[in-house]
Parts: C-alpha cells; structure tokens; sequence
C-alpha cells in the first residue's frame, strides 16, 4: 500500500539507522562500571564529571575559550536548561521575555504556561535584527517593564535555519549590555555543522555572567537520552541551581554517554554530519526539481531545519489537509511565531526521514502546495497575509 | 588515624555494598539493545514504557489495585515529581502548603524557594494528627487562603520514621475531601519495608484524581539514576504533566533499570532490606547499650531513618561542635522543621553506614549529647525549648 506510507519531516530528530546501538551497549557496561557503587549517592546539582569534562571539552574545543567543567550543569536536555533559566529569572508571572519573533515552538509553549509575556524581534537572514532589538529594550524600558532575558537560536535558528554573522553577535552583546539584559543562547544544534566556518557562540564573545549557554546532546546523539547542560559563570550559575529542584541528572545516563563520547565525540559527530548533509542535500535538490517558482526555502550551514516559504494566497486548510492526507509529516508555520500567526511558511526537519524518501516526500509536499493555490477559495484571503510575509521575513 | 574515621548517618541513601554493579552493567547491554533506534525519538512525557509496566505492577502488587501505566510518569527521582506537583497547582506565590510540621527538608527548601508559604500540622507517633489538620484547613478556608494541597509522608515518615495507621489514612481522606483539598502522598520510601503489615497507600483508598501518589527507585536501589514516578488519575495527570517541561525522563535510565527489575523487582528489594533491617537493629541495639535515659529513638518498621530526641538542656552549639568532631555526620533537627525551629532532635539515616561501625556511630553521637547537656551554658536556655519539644510530638 503506497499510499500508507509516512514522510517524516516532523520533529528535530537525528538519523535513527546510524544511532550506535551496539557501541552505546558496550560502553554501558564500562560507564556502569565506572559508576560503581556510587549510584548510592546523588549525582550532586552539577551531575556527572565525567560527561561533564567532555562537554567542557567540546566546547573549548569548538569555541576556543577555556571552559570549566564547574560552570556545567547537565540537564534533561536542553529543554530543562530552557525553563531552568526562566523559573530563576522570573520574578512573577506577567514578566517579559524577549525572543526572536519566529522561534522554537517549545520555548514559546514552556514560557507562556510559566506566565512568562514573549515579545517578538523581527528577523532577517542573518537572525535576530539588532535595530529593532534595541528599539524593543528601550521601549521597555521606558514602559517601566524590561525583560527579563533575551531568549536567541543565534546558530542554526528553529525554525529558519539561519545563522548570525560574527559582526552581528559583537552588536547583540553590545545592545544587551546597554539594557543590562541577560541574554540565554540556545545553541542546542550546536556542531551539527555542514560547510563553511562556524560562528562563534556568544557566550565565547563575552564573558559576563549575564550570558547563559545552552547546550544538548539530543541533536549529535539523540533526544531519548535527555542529556543537555547549561553554561554560566558564577554568580549565574548558582543562580539557576538554587532553582534546580530535580536533585540532579542521572548518573546512568550521564555515565554511559560518557564512556561512548569519551573517545570519539568528534568521530562520531563527523559521521553523523556526512549523513545528515546528504539528506539535507537531497531536499535542496527535491526542490530545485519540484518546487521552484512555487515554494521558497532556506539553505541551512548546519542544524536539522529547512525553512519553507509559500504563497500567501494558499489555503492552509486545503494545504493542512493534502498533508496530511499523502502522510507528508511537517511543522506548521504558526507554531514558531511567539504569537500564532499564521504565516505563510511550514518547517521540515530533515534529520530522521530516510535518505531515500526525501525526494519523493518534498515532490509530494510541492504537490500539496500546488493545490492549495489552486484553490479557489484560497484567493480571498490573499490581501491581508501578504502583509503578514512581509513582516516575518 | 581512627580519630579520622566517619561515621556517616548523614543523607538517605542505600546500602553501597550491596549495590548490583555487575548485574545492572548486564542488564545495560539489554535494555540499550531493546530501545535500538528509538533513541532518537523523545521519551514522551509519560516516558518508558517498560519501567512504567514494572513499576505499575509494583503498586499493583503492595496495593492490590489496579494500577495502569498511563496513570504514571517517570519523573528525576521522586523529588521531580515533589515540585511538579506545586508548579501545576500553584496559581501565584504565597500560596498556602500544608504538611505535617516536621518533614522532609528538600521539600521546605524547594516549597518555599517556589513562593509558598508552609503551614505545618502537629504530629504524633501515627503521624499527622487528623484533629490538627482538620481545624487548621478550616481556619484556612475562613481566612480565605485554602492552601494548594496537602503534601504528606504518611508511611516511613521523614524525619520521625512514623507510619500513618490505616483507620487515620481514611480520616485524612475524609478531612481533605470535606475541605475540598488536593492530598499529595509522597511515599519515596514505600517498599523499604522491615516488619508487620503494611500500610496502605492514600492513593489505593481513594480513587479520586485528588489524590496524587509520588514513589521512586531511590530508595530501594539509588539515588543515583534519578528514577520516580507520579501517580495520578485524569484529569489531574495532565494538569500535572502541563507543567513539566523537561521533554520526559531519560529512556537510557530507564531502560536499564527496566532490563535489571524486570526479572527481580521483588528478589533485589528483600535480599536489601534484609541487610537494612540489619543496620537498624543494631542502631536500636547501640541506643539501648549506650543511650538509654539520655536519648529517646523512634523504632520504624520501614524507611531509611531514626529520629533521636536529646534533652532539651544539651547546648546545640557545643553538640553540634562535638559530632563535627568526632565526624558523626547527621541531619539537624532544624532543618525538618516547616519554620526552622530548633527542636532537640537529629535525624539518623541507617542505610549507608557500614553494618561495623554503627555502634561506635551511636556511642560517640550518645558521648556528644552528654558533653551537650553537662556544659553549663545550656541551662539558663532549657525552659523556652521544653516548650518547644512538647509541641512537636
């Protein structure tokens, strides 16, 4: 039954048929090992060094700064350091939090439950735009009501793909220092690099306590491990462990993972790439074959998401329902902006679909679009969302 | 250099020696091969299917009710589930908690650090005094602040060691339903278990979603691996997993220990218990040789702890002096109180010290309350605290 099958473009996962089980088996026994009978014991709020040492090393390694594994603190993937640095930041519900206006749709969801208030910065190619950044800290701070970090993807952004330029990065700093901000950067798709030199995280440009750096392993490794960390010079770190409540991360998981990473981080990331870049390729060729002149679409250096743009004028509904009608699995567009809006845009993750399924899932995914401008219906309602395109991108 | 030697009665862990290194390394191999590929993909917010089968059919068995495993989420130890349950049912801070007056001091740091404001209930051998609590959520509901819920130890209670009797367990139901209340039942301790019957869970007495049931494998295996779960039947299951925010628990945890419990659940905690019961009788042993007159000592049937009521005269600086000292590592009894007052008590935990040297432990800590109680600076002080004792038990 053709017609059944499922083109997974869905969430941000890694590539299921290279996860090293065999590998991660046999380290098990080691890191348990290792462990011993400290399991006895809590992990303490910083958790394993061990894993921890690697992680630091990772980043010396990539950002060419000294970091200590004493200002890492691992977490349940990133997304525990994404809330752990609100619930310690915020005061009361109501406050502010400052993010680009598309971004992660977990942020916008975790943040909004926590009370938290998301405002929007326009974005551009290059992410977060540094004029309006600055418009939006001054107005709130003349409204008596500044934020309480600015929350960025500078790398790899969710969902567009884009990466801030060095110059760029330089400016951010500046204009959080300015507003006294605490900027938290989310560089979760960290080393999932594919071409051309990698940009500097912010937290190597500036070494202000008021810079947070998330981290995880869920997008070199896998998410079903739940291993991430946060970094942050003291006083900061302290900071965020007094509202750590979860009496730390585990030592089995961390243990495990440490003994397989140990030895091989880079090999291991290296080989994921290769595999990753192939896929994200194929979908670049799929659309040069299918989709040009029709749809518009990001061309990512590195992460696990291809931005793809079409015509306002397509019914979303006809479009939601072609989708999912010919099992073509994506993320709609309307998640990632910090309030719903519906633009004309949908986000594929291209990590966890076999090689061999791009091809066929993007000429059916241009098919679908295709059909939705057709619609006739669809032609009222072009006026209006064409402002809306404009604003986003 | 004996005089170095520790004699540590400190933090509730589990006996190290006993810890099945060799087993759970097996068993890694197992259960990393038996999750393969699905690595990549998120645990879910409920989390591993195969730990949560086995830990169901835990309370299925100890509770003789049917427990499903949608009803329960794998929390970081029991203590994620602790300040899950505060962040879901916490509207803003000051909002009103009520335990019993003694408990678990993570649970009042964590409580108060999220805003709360503890209300704490008398206690006696039975544990909380259904008479107190009953009066004290009236007065809290003339008043305007009904609290958020109530949060109680009623089985191995922490610090006391106490265990709620069953006709009281339907008091406490009874009370919490007639005040409409939400009764959250931590029983981190449940299965650490050494003589006569066991009590039943508040959770298989009441089939009401307010009755909200946390455990862990802490206790009977270690804190290390930060495994627990939540219980709670819908809708208050997805009011809770609405505040969790960490993506779920880590499926190579939970995996391995689903692999090592599968087959031996009931074998691994009987063959560790007994070894408890062990270190425990010898500190009733040590108490009776040495402390008898001097000190009192609660005799629990289960749990990980001894709680120890000194003379109300000991001067707590010069106790507190002696037992850094002679490196007899304990809890004050301070830190279980809701409102830090400084009751002549100190917490004993059995289950990491070794077997040998628990009555050395026990005769240096019964030498240091005498040193206590003969300096002279503590009588002008032993009038206000006897008040003080007598309304803690």
């Amino acid at each position: 039954m053709p017609d059944m099958k499922t083109y997974d473009f869905g969430s941000g996962r890694t590539d299921p048929a290279s996860f090293p089980v065999a590998e991660l088996a046999a380290a098990a026994q080691q890191g348990i090992e290792e462990v011993g009978t400290d399991f006895v014991n809590y992990p303490g709020e910083l958790g394993h060094l061990g894993l921890r040492e690697i992680m630091a090393m990772r980043e010396t390694k990539r950002e060419g700064i000294e970091v200590s594994p004493d200002h890492l603190t691992l977490t349940n993937g990133s997304f525990q350091g994404v809330t752990m640095v609100a619930e310690a930041l915020m005061e009361r519900p109501g406050e502010i939090i400052v993010t680009e206006e598309l971004t992660y749709s977990g942020t916008i969801g975790a943040y909004k439950r926590m009370g938290a208030q998301l405002v929007g910065v326009p974005i551009d190619d290059d992410g977060m735009r540094i004029d309006a950044l600055d418009r939006t800290l001054g107005e709130l701070a003349r409204r008596g009501t500044p934020p309480r970090f600015v929350y960025t993807l500078a790398t790899y952004q969710n969902p567009t793909g884009s990466v801030m330029p060095r110059p760029r990065r330089f400016e951010l700093l500046e204009v959080a220092r300015k507003h006294r901000v605490v900027v938290v950067e989310d560089n979760c798709y960290g080393d999932v690099h594919f071409e051309g030199p990698v940009q500097p995280a912010l937290y190597a440009l500036d070494d202000s306590p008021d810079v947070v750096y998330l981290c995880s392993l869920s997008k070199i490794f896998g998410p079903g491990v739940r291993l991430g960390y946060v970094l942050a010079r003291p006083p900061m770190m302290e900071r965020l462990l007094d509202r750590r409540y979860d009496g730390g991360n585990s030592l089995l998981a961390a243990a495990v993972c440490a003994a397989y990473f140990r030895d091989r981080l880079w090999d291991h990331i290296e080989f994921r790439n290769a595999l990753l870049k192939e896929k994200r390729d194929a979908v670049f060729a799929a659309f040069e074959k299918y989709g040009d002149g029709l749809c518009s679409w990001t061309r990512p250096v590195g992460g696990l998401f291809i931005w793809v743009g079409f015509p306002p004028v397509a019914n979303r509904q006809v479009l939601r329902e072609q989708l999912a009608e010919r099992q073509v699995l994506h993320a709609p567009g309307s998640s990632f902006h910090v309030h719903g809006q519906d633009v004309p845009f949908l986000r594929l993750a291209f990590g966890f679909i076999d090689r061999e399924d791009v091809e066929e899932g993007v000429r059916l995914l241009v098919e679908c679009v295709r059909a939705a401008v057709a619609d006739s219906a669809a032609i009222a309602a072009s006026e209006s969302e064409s402002v809306t395109m404009a604003s986003v991108v």
